[in-house]
Parts: structure tokens; C-alpha cells; sequence
């Protein structure tokens, strides 16, 4: 292990983070919440600070980085900059654990929108900025976001970047690595902002349209109203539903879209099966739920709202889902763990990998009936080798540990199976809210500290898609020099 | 696909189950229960005409059985004796349709447990026995019984047998597939002949030792009491407990014992993991269960039971589980998902698949860091084949999607996510009990009918693992004929 070479990542990440916190200082300025802001250039300094003296003690030598490297670095820079991250939430006393606080930033930048606030109104604007810039950060990774914007990025940074990017095969979209971060970045930044115009266009205020746009984005789904997107019209939630669902979608497509080979996208079988299984979920749950909303149209709404939203991760909810009926909750629970398409800002297991999974299951069966013939999976026009099938089955089966290990962490609390499981799933997916008593009316405070930490963990999980942290963890990995 | 050797086999089958049917008509007649007695002797008949009318249609040439002729005979006769086995309880009508005396007998024969009656001290004692006989039946496999029995069984049928027998890899103890058939079903009967002596010397009742053991030598649950075990002495419900352990381990363990390869006992390390697992869990909920019943030695006893009779999926009781902690519970939930030993008469994903899924999983991560290094698996002392590796992720991935699936088709029912998802588990892995709506101190007479087929079916899956089921039903075997 090049010891250097991560924690002088390290300090140079919290240089940048430090240099990021100077946005939310700014809009505190602009709200004239000068408290907020002092404690906004405090957290900037300690963050300078830190990110000197590491990059001062780790002066490096040697630029090697393995994949060992690269998945230390991931986890630890997701840790780091939710360590600094949660400081302006303890300091200006908003939230008064630094274990609530380190939670609510996990959640924030894992894009997980799992909050412990009761009173979210209260907040300064310049709080509700940062919390939601996260969500931006964290969705299209912020190694990415470096990467993009630092010079010298050696193509041994491939590591870090398929670390950083979920779903299971990244590709470069152009030769070089830095060009590939900043394509994404772009696209990233232009669907956001035309989001944000869409909002302001239908009468939401610039300040709530910017951050719902950085929830929606990337996925999030920390809003800035205890009811979530509720409140605000029919217009704004349709128009927040669809950029979820787009947000959903691999940014190769968009990509695929800007080269103009359509082709290619129509051939997407992943893009194919994201909008059917989200139009299928849409109409079940509309049809059980006509009987609440009465119409059509309203249910529909509401519907399509809640499946973009679980399915995506992001967690918005326009009505308390957790009221209706056991169909509808099941299905979102279902979708909760499929998620979004790889290469997205989206949670959970990926559309592509449950595709895959299917057509492995397919295989299967039809090796069980003609053992001597040989069967290749093909995917996205592609012959699949036999080393990504085995990761897929491999990564599910981790997956499903992981998980399983998480809600037995946090099963001494006495909320029942229902509330427990599903915030481990809430947590796990990067989604946010649950059933029960993390359902989207209530929030994760009723948590102990301990389970919050397993929580914010679970979430490093689901956002890093598993390995990094476990590699991170490993003593193994530290032992050899 | 040879039909007609599919269709003579199972009107074989029905004429095993005709002459089966023999054992509840005397105990009906011993009980001096004439109607019951005048039902079984007309099912008896019944299934005896069936029988011969499908082997006198299909009197086959060819006794070629290739593989999907193996898995529809398997799924065909699991079927065909859970309908002709339901008819003495619609018949009687001790129970009042027929789908519910189905549900009853599949959940009889795959030695699940879970029941619809409401008022089981009102039974006829021959309809008792019957129910818990289907457990003593179904636990080692009805094909294997026949097999062990009937002449001239070719080793072609270890299609069949490997269908019929629970785990990741059956192998045949002797060369032939009758002597193995035969030695499996000479240490079953010993065992549960040994329990019912014991039960019988504690004090319990004849009759109740007897069906207590078949119930507990398939791993089945059946009681002939609402409140299942808890009114029998300490002793007995210590003596139920371990022999129930006991039926949860792989027979092949007990046939190294016969020949005295206690080295080879001692190394398996499916044994060790079984035992392992089995004595934390237990620790663990006794200790969260001190504070209900006050003594540990009381403790113990409630919390080794539990534990018990939950991962070897048989489904005893006594207490009422659903009201202990989160902890225990969501150990309770966690250990029917993992199940007993392979080539036992338990359920659940088996222990030797959880282990091969751990060592995968190290693997994987092992790969990730070593890309180059070449990492073989080994277990019980042997190199584990790649296929193998694959077949084990993949099982779990088609057992996750199943599950998932059964889960959705019950969720319209209104009970909650916690009774409906624990509802499947218990049927899925052939448990019984579940938590909530169908805790042990509860059944499952308050689901429709439709969702009592989906339960009947999710056991059939659980119980002949998967393919047996999803081959026969689909359409492709059928085609090329």
C-alpha cells in the first residue's frame, strides 16, 4: 500500500472541499445570516488547514496507484469529506450531535436524502444550500468532480474513477480519463440547470428550485419543507418526477445523444428496461391507489411521482406513502433495491444488473436441461464473459451479506421488522425514506447513535457499491509496504 | 420430453400413496374413527384407480430418463400426492375447501408446517396422523422412499434423486442408488424411532410421541395442538430441540458415523458451521430473553428451542416468538433464510451454500486487489470446481428473484409488509411460522385462496429447490417431443 499517495489525496481533497464550502458562505451573505457564515469560513479554514498539513507530511514520490490504491482512496475521501462536511451543522449548532450531523452529511453526499432533522423550516438558507450541494457533489462523484477539474490526471485514475461511478463495467467515454470526467460534468451541470429553469418557470421560488434541482440531481432527496415536495403544485412535481427518471438514466445515453448515434440508444437494453419496469410499476400503482386520490389523473401523479422517486433513490415524496395500500408498498419496496441504471447518480442494485441477473438465471435452467451445450449472455449487443457473469452473481451475493449484516446491527432497536428493514433499505439504496417509522413523514432522530453510524456506513456501502470500503477496512490491505 | 414415462411414473407414485393411506386408515380404526376410516378407504381407492388407469395408458417402451424428464417427474408427483393426499381432509370435511386442504397437504409433504386450521384439538386422531405422516414422508423424499423400495430403480433415477434431495451436491453414499435410497431411510426411521421412545419415556402420550416425531424427523411442525409444544413437559421440549438439531444435519454425517469415519466427521466443515452458527444464535437470544423469563435455565430452554426448531425450518413452538425483542427476531428471520445442512430433511438456502457464498465473496474481494492471482476455493477438503462456484451465486440469485416474486403476488393482502415478507419466508423455506399475522400463536386461514396456492407453490420451490418446479412449467420442455 502507497500510504503517501492516499492521505496526500487525501489533503488535497479537503483543500477542494474547503474551496467548495465558500459557495454556501456566500449564499449566507447574500441571506445576510452572518452567524452561519462565520461558521462557514471557520469550517473553510480548518479544512485549508488540514488539507496543507496532510499534503505537507505526504509529499509524494511515487505517482503509482493500483487498484488497492484507488479503492483506500474512494473510501477515504468519502469519509473525509463527510467528517469536514458535518462540521457548519454541529459548530453553528443546528444539529446538536456531531454523530447526527456526520449522518445527515453521509446521507447528504451518498445522495441517500435519509435526514434526522424534525424542523427542517428552521434552518438557515445557508444550511439548507450546503445540505443540498452535497446531494450535487456526492451524485456524480467527488473524485470525478476533481478529476474533471485538476490537471495532470494520469490514466492510472481509472481506478478511482470505477470505484467512484456506480454500476458494474465502466467504460471510458474518450480516450482520456479527464475529458471522460468532464463530458459527464458537463452533461451533468446543463440537465441540472435546465431543471432549475423549468422550476422557476412554474412559480417555485429561485432559492427552493436551485436546491430541489441538487436533490434531483443527484438523486438525493433532501428537500426544504418537513412535507417534502407536497406543498408545492401539480406543475413542479411533474416536472421534479421526470428529471428524477432522467437523472435515472446511464449518462452515456445523454452522451450516446450529444453524438447523435441514436442507434445506439435505441439499442439500450437497459435504457429499455429502466422505462418499462418504471411504466409497469406506474400503472399498478395508479390503478390500487385511484381509490385515495379519486381521480385518475391525480393518481397518476402521485403514482408516477413515488416510482420515479424510489426507483431513481431520490426519496422525494408528495404524499405519505407509507399510508397506502400493501401492493403499491411492495412494489416500491422491490424497486427500492433494483434502482437506476449504472453509470447514473441512482442507488440500488442497477437495472443492468438485474437484467443480467435474469438472463444468468436463464442460462441456468438451460444448462440444468442440455448440460453439454454452450450458452453465451449477451448484453447490450455484446457477448458477456464469463468473469463479468460471476461478478454479477458475485457482487449480488455481497450485497445481500452486507445487508443482511446491517439490519442485525440495528435490529436491538425497538421499531419492529418493518421500520428496521426497510431503513436499512432506505439507507442501503441511497433512497432515504422508509416504512413505518422512517416512513416519509417521520425521520431517522428516533435512531441510537450506534445505529446511526451503522446507517451512515450502510450508506457508504450502497453509494461506493461495496468493495472500496471493505477494502479500506481490510487489515490485509495495510500490512504490505 | 418422454411423457409417457413421466405419466407412468406418477400413476406409480399414486398407488404408493394408495397403499400409504393404509397406516391413517388403521389408526382410524384403532381410535375407532369409522368415518374417518370410511374416508381414507375411499381415497385409498380413489388414488389406487387413478393410478391404474395412468399406467395402463401409458404402458412405456422406452425407460430413458434424461435430465428434464427427472425434474418433471419430481415436480409432478409433488403435486400429485399434495391433491391426492388433501382429499381425506376435504372429504371428511374436517376442512371446508379444497384449495385450504391443499395448502395443508403441500405444506404437509414439503415438511413446512404452515397451517390454516383454527381448531386442531377438534381433529379425528386418523386425520392427525395423517397430517403429520405427509411430514415423515416428505422429509427424505417420496421418490427416494419409492426407490428404496421398488426393484429394478436403473442409476439413470439419480436425475430424480438429485432433484428430490436437498443441497448444492448429492453424491451416492454406495454405488448403487437403491442401497443408498435404502441406508438413507434406515438411519431416518432409526432416529425418529429413538425420538419417539425418548418422548414416550418423558411421559408424553403414545400417539403424541409418534406424531411429534414425524414432525420433527422431516422437519416439519405439524403439532396436534394450537399451542404447539409449549404444554409438554421441559424434558420433552429439551428432547424435541435436539433431535430436531439432530435432523438438520447432512445424513452422510450419520452414515460416516455407521462406518466409523469419525475423521471425516470431524472435518466437515458444514458440521462445524451448523453447530456454530446454531450456538451463538442461541447465546445471543438467550441472553436478550433473561429479562422475559427470568431464569437462564428457563431462557435457555425457550431460546435453544426457537433457535432450533427456526434453522432447521421445522416450526415447533412453545412460546409465542412474535413477542420477544428486535434481536432475537431478526435473528429468527435471518436463520430461516439460512436453513439447515444439505442432505438433511431442513429447508432454507442450507449452510453449505452460505459458506461456499462467504468464500466467494473473499474471493471476489481478493480478485479485485490480486487481478492476476489465480484463487482456488476449497471446501469439506476439496477443490470446488468453477461450475459449482458459479452454480451456488446463481442458485442464490434465482432464489432471491423467486422469492421476491412470491412475495409480490401475496402483497395485495392486507397485513403488512412484516406478516406478508416473513409469511413468504416461512413458506419459502419451509419454516411454518412466520411473525405477525402468522405467528406461531396465529395461521394462515386469513389469506385468500388465490395466496394460498402462491404459498403452496413457494414451498414446492423451497422444498425441491427451484428448478424441479420452473422445468416443468415451462413450456419448451413440453415442445420437442
Amino acid at each position: 500500500m502507497n500510504v503517501k499517495a492516499v492521505f496526500n489525496t487525501l489533503g488535497k481533497i479537503a483543500v477542494v472541499e474547503g474551496a467548495l464550502l465558500l459557495l454556501p458562505l456566500c449564499v449566507s451573505l447574500i441571506y445576510s445570516e452572518f452567524f452561519s457564515a462565520a461558521i462557514f469560513a471557520v469550517t473553510v479554514a480548518l479544512a485549508a488547514a488540514l488539507g496543507g498539513i496532510l499534503m505537507l507530511l505526504t509529499q509524494r514520490r511515487s505517482h503509482v496507484i493500483y487498484a488497492k490504491e484507488g479503492f483506500t482512496i474512494v473510501a477515504g475521501v468519502w469519509i473525509l469529506i463527510s467528517l469536514i462536511g458535518a462540521l457548519p451543522f454541529r459548530l453553528s449548532g443546528c444539529i446538536s450531535s456531531y454523530v447526527d450531523a456526520f449522518f445527515e452529511t453521509v446521507s447528504g453526499f451518498t445522495t441517500t436524502g435519509a435526514s434526522i432533522l424534525t424542523n427542517i423550516e428552521s434552518m438557515p438558507k445557508g444550511m439548507l444550500f450546503w445540505r443540498s450541494f452535497t446531494h450535487f457533489i456526492g451524485g456524480m462523484g467527488f473524485l470525478v468532480f476533481v478529476m474533471a477539474i485538476i490537471p495532470n490526471v494520469t490514466d492510472r485514475s481509472i481506478h478511482i474513477l470505477k470505484a467512484e461511478i456506480p454500476g458494474p463495467a465502466v467504460g471510458k467515454l474518450v480516450p482520456k480519463i479527464r475529458d471522460t470526467a468532464k463530458i459527464l460534468y458537463l452533461i451533468y451541470v446543463a440537465i441540472t440547470v435546465l431543471e432549475a429553469v423549468m422550476l422557476v418557470c412554474g412559480g417555485m421560488p429561485v432559492f427552493d428550485s436551485i436546491v430541489h434541482s441538487f436533490g434531483t440531481a443527484g438523486t438525493g432527496g433532501f428537500g426544504i419543507k418537513s412535507d417534502s415536495i407536497a406543498s408545492y403544485s401539480p406543475y413542479c412535481q411533474w416536472v421534479i418526477g421526470v428529471f428524477m427518471m432522467l437523472f435515472g438514466i446511464n449518462f452515456n445515453i445523454y452522451y450516446l445523444i450529444l453524438m447523435r448515434k441514436f442507434k445506439d440508444v435505441i439499442k439500450s437494453s437497459e435504457l429499455w428496461g429502466y422505462i418499462s419496469i418504471m411504466l409497469v410499476s406506474t400503472v399498478i400503482v395508479t390503478v390500487n391507489n385511484i381509490e385515495i386520490y379519486k381521480r385518475l389523473i391525480t393518481s397518476a401523479r402521485y403514482s408516477f411521482f413515488q416510482v420515479s422517486s424510489v426507483m431513481t433513490t431520490t426519496g422525494f415524496a408528495t404524499d405519505n406513502f407509507d399510508t397506502w395500500g400493501g401492493l403499491p408498498k411492495a412494489i416500491l419496496l422491490i424497486l427500492m433495491f433494483i434502482g437506476a441504471c449504472a453509470g447514473s447518480t441512482g442507488g440500488g442494485l442497477k437495472v443492468s444488473r438485474v437484467i443480467m441477473l435474469f438472463k444468468i438465471v436463464s442460462r441456468e435452467i438451460n444448462r440444468l436441461l442440455h448440460p453439454r451445450s454452450v450458452n453465451t449472455i449477451h448484453f447490450e449487443g455484446k457477448k458477456v464473459d464469463e468473469n463479468t457473469i460471476g461478478g454479477v452473481s458475485h457482487y449480488f451475493a455481497i450485497y445481500v451479506i452486507c445487508f443482511i449484516a446491517a439490519f442485525l446491527l440495528i435490529s436491538f432497536e425497538p421499531f419492529g421488522i418493518e421500520t428496521n428493514f426497510s431503513a436499512t433499505a432506505a439507507c442501503f439504496n441511497n433512497i432515504g425514506p422508509g416504512f413505518g417509522h422512517v416512513g416519509p413523514a417521520l425521520n431517522y432522530s428516533a435512531y441510537h447513535g450506534f445505529s446511526k453510524i451503522v446507517l451512515a456506513f450502510a450508506m457508504l456501502l450502497g453509494r461506493l457499491e461495496i468493495f472500496p470500503i471493505i477494502i479500506a477496512f481490510s487489515p490485509s490491505v495495510w500490512k504490505n509496504n
